[in-house]
């Protein structure tokens, strides 16, 4: 993983094999971001879990163990308690271009993967909402 | 619907039940946003209706009637006429992780929609263009 | 095509049959822009071939003959030796809805298509690497 830091955006070249969210979340922490948003990413994938949300916290998975291309990457990095959370949703194509979308509950980069991040200067958090089971992104 | 406003940049978390282009439309107009770029989106949608462009002004739409996961939203904020007009594309995946993809013509939030937005300082404008039909994107 | 410049936000409407990546390339060039980031794209192809990388440099073709929406566009901008190279991945949807995705390796405007830039101080570059057959993102 490799990155450059240009004021607010921060791209990000990760390697074969990282696992997606556990590089980025170490990596916005070295660089002291706390949140943000997700201007895209590119490269592909290996394997990849998606989440439908069911509702009450559960996601029906829907996994992809061949390799793929990530053709869209949106979402943001917000704090909940005192961790940081990064939110993704993505796209992904399969081999004959079918395209495949969901939250993404785990990546795996499969030779590279190429991401943009926005850092915003007021934190947005994240509250646990009963009523619907998700972390509720929150601004004050 | 909240929002948080950080110079430029409008990050919105929409409610459960609320209509994506109406709500949007609103607060960009409380905002005095009359020009920018839609960065990204991410949570759900329900009901949502794409539209394929057939030429002419018509578009053959694509009703989808369950909840579905927003993977990608893009687009732009201009000005027609008097009035402030979002063009919005995106990638919707369903509970079997298949996407769905278009044109935009309605959507409603299910559960919670997060979307950021980038305010332009030069407003872009729409035209009719009575080749194609279309409302013509065009600067100064 | 026509495009505005404010400060490192490029937004470009191409025209009907534009060719996506050498007009884009163009106006980069012309603009003096030799890296950036793909904020996103909206609008029709036809034709768009997209490609799933195979290894060794090959790239399995999907090509798409008929117009269909282009309902995302990521990728970003960087210098390999000489020239400017446009790093793209995209998702379009088909006339029923069904969502295509993959590496864009060609196509052509359909109507109208819009394109955020950003471009950003630090050039990137890319450096062919034997061990992916990939042209490696690199930073400085």
């Amino acid at each position: 993983m490799e990155s450059t830091r240009q004021g607010n955006l921060l791209v990000v070249r990760f390697s074969d094999g990282d696992d997606l969210i556990s590089q980025a979340t170490w990596l916005l922490e070295k660089q002291g971001i706390r949140s943000g948003i997700v201007l895209g990413g590119v490269g592909m994938l290996k394997p990849v879990t998606f989440g439908f949300y069911k509702g009450g916290g559960d996601y029906q998975r829907i996994e992809i163990e061949r390799e793929c291309e990530l053709c869209a990457l949106s979402g943001n990095i917000a704090v909940f308690g005192n961790d940081l959370m990064l939110h993704l949703h993505g796209v992904v194509g399969l081999e004959d271009g079918r395209a495949v979308a969901g939250h993404i509950l785990g990546a795996r980069v499969h030779l590279t993967c190429e991401v943009a991040l926005l850092a915003t200067e007021e934190v947005m958090m994240r509250k646990f909402d009963p009523q619907t089971g998700l972390k509720k992104l929150e601004f004050k």
